[in-house]
């Protein structure tokens, strides 16, 4: 398609004015999407480069500016070589050994799939060329961002390889093109490097998966209670509420068992801890994938509760509300009777918004620190005390709130349609049995005990053959 | 003025107590302000500072506890020059390039407008001395911050240069300041950093001019469609209308637009790919202004939403709709007549929050990602995931929200005041087709075709012509 | 307690499967707690690791496929030890100095109190042995985070020492252990990275107390002229208001004063730089101080605006306001008597709800440009921007959100219950004396010659004794 392209780019005549002469040469491998898109950003910048390909007459279009050479003669030409080629391909390296000894190879590429090798590309690589400097770099940029220069999550180029001269190289180049450079170290981190662009929230799956069944539990279920009872039982049509009053009740109840189950996997640690008596022993698999979880828990719980606050603060505007309040006022006028204003009423209403707000406002606190920014410039002292002391007050707020909402619901019969247990009761069985449990950890001599143990003291058992399975 | 204080600034004899003798001697070139300024600052930091002046004799007052010697013997007596002279002043270094050969010279100076010098003052000052090591630095920083240390904005210190050796025993005095240190690259990125601190908020400008200009449009749009209207044509004063009621019409309406405009260049994009059958060749230039502040539209349009729902909010407590449903309720029962509960009317009101709190929860997602520290531990498929994907749902919510605002209002002629149509109608015309693009978009045949030319594929045109401009 | 355990451990014969024979050997001299818990993270990343101690053969249980040899041994199998011995008993460190000479020394200690010793553990170590290269580093971690890995306050390694190939072979280890490393320069920075694991909010402490003292004076002030006065004089209980009317009366007054404060250190310092015609003269030590705490001042007044906003949007779905509303609605249809709608009186809350609105947003920007990763991104001419021109612009919303709803309440003589001033117009003391201040700041005259003294003139007294103080 660019007969009249290929000709110009080929020879080593006078380059375009982007390409001023005493620019860094750059080599790279591969005529891709991929060495296309850094080989026209590494023009912008002002290096000159230089393409090597199997086919240099014949290898579509390129950049402008840029030269096509092959393999051979294009590595001699550079002292840094780009290699944008999929790995399966990177047996041709092999006949180029002499040309590549002591250049430093930058390897972009990134697999389709995790695992997918037993080592990672950029090891694989060192390994192919020995006396090359191999680089792990620029991997963790798109496609775009490698054409058009940073953006937002595209501001960091991590690095990693063997040779600090070789990653000093690049990080330069790097630089130039405007990007931040983080050093992860030797070529031995190159497979967390190569796995980072394929991530997709894994952290955020389990907590995910949580909250989606929590809350479409609670919705059937209240569905059933509050809908669905009112048809069948009173032949009302309430199905409008759905959209809020049913929305609003979920909420809340998801929040409030998220946020306690981030605390849980802690308080039960410490159980297990006291239990064995030492801080050595690996805790289960699944206590330990809930710890890893607890942060993304919390924040989902936070957002739960950033809704049940929005979805509360409509009540007044929704018609629904307006007209209930309207028609009680005319009734009241019709029947000419008055009700008294009931102080114990207005206390504790007022009291239950005032817990819930103060709670709302802990709870955001908690998330506000957890931003990587805020929680890196506290030293972990600080972090722990808002986390976990702030966290359990938050977390007492919130059930409180809970308990002044049912008030004294728990008793009267009417709660119970069809002898079902209403939502925000069961959403008080976790947090309440968790904050007991904390509070029985803060005894004295409990917490002694604990705090002994975490220090690295443990427990002399009589019995002989537990003391086996120790730091296994 | 200070007799007293230069005989002994100028002796070599014993200092002050805040320079013990083994501590390091640095040398200052410049008496003005951010001279004396930085020499506090050192010698609180436990430094000893000599200044170098052409008047060493009276130079006006220096941080006691400093010499102050002539340029010459004031260069000779340190291995690290800092160089706090406007560059108009450089000249007299040309005296100096025996005694400056293979010191350590620290750029700190910066211009009052951009681009005044072909050149930055950094590469300006290295040609002047070709045997010294040129290292711009601390020339971000505000003088406040020279002389008291470490404050908000002014955390880092960015540095440049040729020397690794030179950039690294700056980086040192600068961790011993208090500050953290960012390596730029080499010289050439000088400029760069020359142009920093005088930028004040160049991406936001042309969204700020945006906003501006589609707020003041509509307000007064409306403020004839409501107040003027009423006025004239009923006869009533309704200008009271204008803190609350107008305020919470304009600004969702231009929150709306602006999250459209934030996707709309990336389907401009898409299309034009797809038309010109490549990805190689460039943007016109206004779809790349464009597209490098979408960032900044939508940041603005989240801060217009936010006051949306905060004015949304305080509706129920506002003086005139108490007074209005008051005198409804009054009505009702003088005329004996009480309103029927309308369950459509509720299911529509409901959704209508219900869209409308989705939707902003969603945007304060977006708003949340954007954050640095946090985009920067995205992935760029989760941040794409989240900007992209979770970025369309945010604008159907919002759209959605806006179309059961209208409801029955758009065939009801009443609406049409002075036959103007009201403004939210105006907001859904670019929401709307934008959506519908975008759904075009996702069909499979186009969205294959996109992909390809997204990984580099090009159509190959019969027409010749067409080519020759290919990556120009 | 584990015979069985150590004839393996301390033999060196092949070890676990963790320990490839290929991987480097580290070597820890300690196994307490924190040498246990650094060996097994040791162990995890693959490492070799061996533990030097002084009873080789009875020293607990260790991590499985660790060794344990004796201090000189241990010393001399590796070029990198870990030191995790509290300071006390460094002396065993003397006798071992041929072993260490050469070695990478990492001092992982911290104390109990800080200057606890005149210099840093690490300073003190390197004193000891000479011919060792001390690294400090891994203290600020908690040891949770250094058995297990990164976490969220603990993600950045800190460390510092005289030597940088020694520090690149510990941020080599640090980098893979999943740790950011940060070099803070020469080991002279040891005592702060010694200190920084015993902070504990140091600059909140200020503010907190001045927001403490604030509230509680503020609650118990209204609390006599709200609900002790309401019994007294009229009899009534009110106490129910506590909860959410006086808290509401609290806090944006407690966030008004607080917000004033933030801004009133910075007119103080230069009103005193023009009475004192120079900038180069020390602020007395309390203004420093207040100076220093001006963003949290500033965090913690946008958190009781917060909860002001929360407690006002939550107003009308209070039962008293409900009660009420409907009792009024009741009382003028019994009387028959329809008040009229008041416009100006329309207008008067519809602005008062604006002006607190757009402070509360413009606060929350200030709040969200704090943010460390926000505020780093920002030049220092944005960030005074934001702080300087965006904050007045702030309190003079708040300031007049207060006088809108004093409004004909300053000349009503029932606002003075029991001769004392409502809260509101004792809030209304500082921001207005910082405004008015601020304006006579900003009148040419007076800025010009304030800028001019900022820049680094200095007014020439004719008395010549005031000048001898300069400096100092």
């Amino acid at each position: 398609m660019s007969k009249e392209v290929k000709p110009e780019s080929v020879s080593l005549c006078p380059l375009g004015a982007a390409a001023a002469p005493e620019q860094e040469l750059l080599c790279i491998f591969g005529t891709g999407d991929l060495g296309r898109s850094l080989g026209q950003r590494l023009l912008q910048a002002g290096y000159r480069v230089v393409y090597g390909s199997r086919r240099p007459h014949s290898c579509g279009p390129l950049p402008v500016g840029a030269q096509v050479l092959s393999h051979a003669a294009a590595a001699q030409s550079s002292s840094l070589v780009f290699l944008c080629v999929h790995r399966e391909h990177y047996d041709f390296l092999e006949s180029l050994v002499p040309q590549l000894k002591g250049k430093v190879l930058v390897d972009v590429s990134n697999n389709l799939e995790k695992n997918l090798y037993p080592e990672a590309n950029a090891e694989y690589l060192q390994r192919l060329i020995p006396g090359a400097h191999v680089v792990k770099a620029f991997n963790t940029l798109s496609a775009w961002a490698l054409q058009n220069g940073p953006s937002d999550a595209n501001r960091q180029v991590y690095l990693c390889g063997n040779s600090s001269e070789a990653k000093q190289a690049v990080a330069e180049t790097a630089t130039k093109l405007g990007f931040t450079v983080l050093d992860r170290g030797s070529l031995s981190t190159a497979r967390e490097l190569e796995d980072f662009p394929l991530r997709l929230f894994p952290e955020w799956r389990l907590p995910l998966r949580i909250a989606v069944g929590l809350t479409a539990f609670f919705f059937f279920y209240l569905l059933i209670r509050d809908v669905v009872y009112s048809y069948v039982a009173q032949g009302k049509n309430t199905s409008f509420r759905i959209m809020v009053s049913l929305a609003n009740k979920v909420f809340p109840i998801v929040s409030l068992i998220m946020l306690s189950l981030c605390y849980l996997p802690g308080v039960i640690a410490a159980i297990l801890q006291l239990y064995r008596g030492t801080k050595y022993k690996r805790f289960p698999d699944w206590l330990d994938r809930w710890m890893l979880c607890r942060k993304q828990l919390g924040l989902l719980a936070l957002g739960f509760a950033s809704l049940h606050v929005l979805y509360t603060l409509i009540i007044p505007i929704r018609y629904y509300v307006r007209y209930k309040i309207s028609a009680s006022t005319i009734e009241q006028i019709k029947e000419n009777q008055t009700s008294e204003f009931n102080i114990s009423y207005a206390w504790r209403g007022d009291s239950y918004y005032s817990m819930g707000i103060l709670g709302f406002c802990l709870f955001l606190l908690l998330g506000i620190t957890s931003l990587p920014s805020v929680s890196n410039a506290l030293s972990w002292r600080e972090f722990s005390f808002i986390q976990s002391k702030l966290g359990y007050l938050t977390l007492f707020f919130c059930t409180f709130h809970t308990y002044l909402y049912g008030w004294d619901r728990f008793l009267r019969p009417a709660t119970y349609k069809w002898y079902t247990v209403p939502g925000f009761m069961l959403s008080l069985v976790v947090p309440t049995a968790l904050l007991i449990l904390k509070l029985l950890l803060l005894m004295p001599c409990v917490d002694r005990t604990l705090t002994r143990i975490r220090q690295g003291w443990e427990r002399c058992d009589p019995e002989d053959d537990s003391k086996k399975s120790l730091l296994t």
